[in-house]
């Protein structure tokens, strides 16, 4: 028994070592570019991986993928929770396979840090778009930090570009902090509002109707239609009270429903316009390449802070202040001015 | 005419001159110890200024704070906007003031970043709580990154109880990273709730739900008097379906109105009943040490960050990367790892 036990573990570890080998960047970015599901899945967990060791495959994967050109168009789509986001994507991501585009959808959660839960955790939910060929859903679990989460879904979006999905959406929720990272990250930023319920109530607030390219009033359907039509036109009000954005783009309001399937369509010609306006005035090009230069300094803090976290000399310092802290032989604030002066002190 | 001008404008330079002569971090600290009000909040503009050449006078103010001894009690309070934080916070505040605490309100907000909106923006909300001697109102405008919001909201929260505040109010609005952020410094969290809207619409994750230390359903007041009761039983179900605190402790539920002015004292009750249990089983001291070290933590990657920016070989190199993005001659991913290589061989 012993020895069969044995022979068990060794077969699994050859099997184990085997699945490493696997992993190779060059082997990935092939299953890439041959758009394989499971080689980008894995390629995104690599790169989200908090693992050191993993840090220079995810580089090398990112570097990569870049080189492989792309043009698509990324989406960004927000509401509260109980909006509808998932049954509104699972149809507009149905409508959009069935003309033959290749959808990703990927999600901001900035609640999962603490929750361990995800907005696309349950993947029931998009149960028609996660079994089509076409389409790749993908969950991403948030980091310790927003930025970690904002870093990473770019580099998951990249991946996808690289893959062929010619349209990448970003799901979140949640006000603030998380829209406003995945504004940075899209194209087009789509709003999901529901009628009735009150503009206070639903935890919008005036920074992300600023965001919005487009409002879909949502669940527009049966008894709902009159008040969606009401909604519709106070939003298009509202939106006429602020100053016009530097593109030059009106944001537009809809109503649609994503169990009658109706305004789906609406929303892909509104983007469609919304892209050749933006490509014909320069500003496409402009917004992605001011999103590149902000993705370019929060990955430079960010590695900085990895460098320094890796580094044995700076490690030990801050363990021993974390000793005298829980010690109370000195304050948080003084303990951090202490490692710091010793650093400056080294890098003169 | 152009004479007059030129006095009027030597005149202004004088009074500017002055004026940033009186703001001597001692005479600072000597305000705030006789807990002048200016003086705490000129103390938290400086705290909060993005300014380099204030950053060591704030590092002081934070250190001279520190040593000034106090026993406040830290409580976040969140909830979806309409929930009536505004109108509780008065009435709780002012029952405090009235039975002798001085009580400081900060607030949290993700998303004034954007809109450069705030919470406490309005303080005609607040009216009578903003004339009590007893009391003091600041809001406190986020910075660029929640990491900054959160590290001045703590600095601020020192400085108010160098001032002899008693009591610290920290107010939050959102869905996940700003509570998580509230969560980390304040002692008691407290969660505002409305009957009658479904759970989902209101935006709460159960991730909030997991952080709060009580759970007060607002608005109980009227008509709703009953739905509130009934609210607060099934949110009493739901507590007792999450695993224990590893505190000990069991989080409340209650009813409350701030227009009728009930369920107030169950609150302050409340705190208090969780404060003494907190100070006996250790865990009060062991929670704010565990604080610390994250601001401490915090704090380090911060000081990083701002040491580097203020380098002038790094901030050309870094310019030199952007204007490479521009002329999209690099990508951002490549850019970041090269400014990190030449810096890497610089620390060698």
């Amino acid at each position: 028994m012993a020895n069969q036990k044995k022979t068990r573990n060794q077969n699994i570890s050859k099997i184990r070592k085997l699945r490493k080998e696997e992993v190779s960047v060059d082997s990935l970015i092939e299953g890439i570019r041959q758009s394989d599901k499971a080689s980008l899945a894995r390629a995104i967990t690599l790169v989200e991986s908090s693992n050191p060791e993993h840090l220079e495959q995810a580089e090398q994967l990112i570097v990569k993928s870049l080189a492989l050109n792309s043009n698509s168009i990324r989406i960004g789509i927000t509401g509260v929770p109980g909006v509808g986001k998932s049954s509104f994507i699972e149809v507009f991501g149905k409508t959009l396979t069935l003309s033959g585009k290749k959808v990703a959808v990927l999600a901001v959660d900035p609640t999962s840090a603490l929750s361990k839960g995800s907005i696309l955790g349950d993947k029931t939910r998009m149960e028609e778009l996660s079994k089509d060929p076409l389409a790749f859903i993908r969950p991403s679990p948030s980091g310790e930090s927003l930025g970690g989460v904002a870093r990473k879904t770019r580099e998951s979006i990249i991946l996808c570009e690289a893959a062929g999905y010619d349209v990448i959406l970003v799901e979140t929720v949640g006000v603030g902090q998380s829209e406003i990272a995945v504004h940075s990250m899209v194209d087009f930023f789509l709003l999901l509002k529901l009628s009735g319920a009150g503009d206070e109530l639903q935890g919008i607030k005036r920074g992300i109707m600023e965001m919005a390219d487009g409002i879909a009033i949502n669940k527009a359907d049966g008894n709902n239609v009159e008040r969606a039509k009401l909604a519709q036109a106070e939003f298009a009000r509202a939106l006429h009270l602020y100053p016009p954005k530097e593109n030059g783009w009106v944001p537009k309001v809809f109503c649609c429903s994503a169990v009658e399937n109706t305004g789906i369509n609406t929303l892909w010609e509104l983007i469609q316009d919304f892209t050749k306006t933006m490509k014909t005035n320069g500003h496409f090009e402009r917004n992605r390449k001011l999103q590149n230069k902000n993705w370019f300094l929060q990955t430079v803090d960010e590695q900085i802070k990895v460098y320094f976290h890796s580094k044995k000399s700076f490690v030990e310092a801050q363990e021993e202040m974390l000793k005298a802290i829980e010690e109370n032989k000195i304050s948080p604030y003084h303990a951090a001015r202490k490692l710091l002066d010793g650093l400056k002190e080294q890098l003169k």
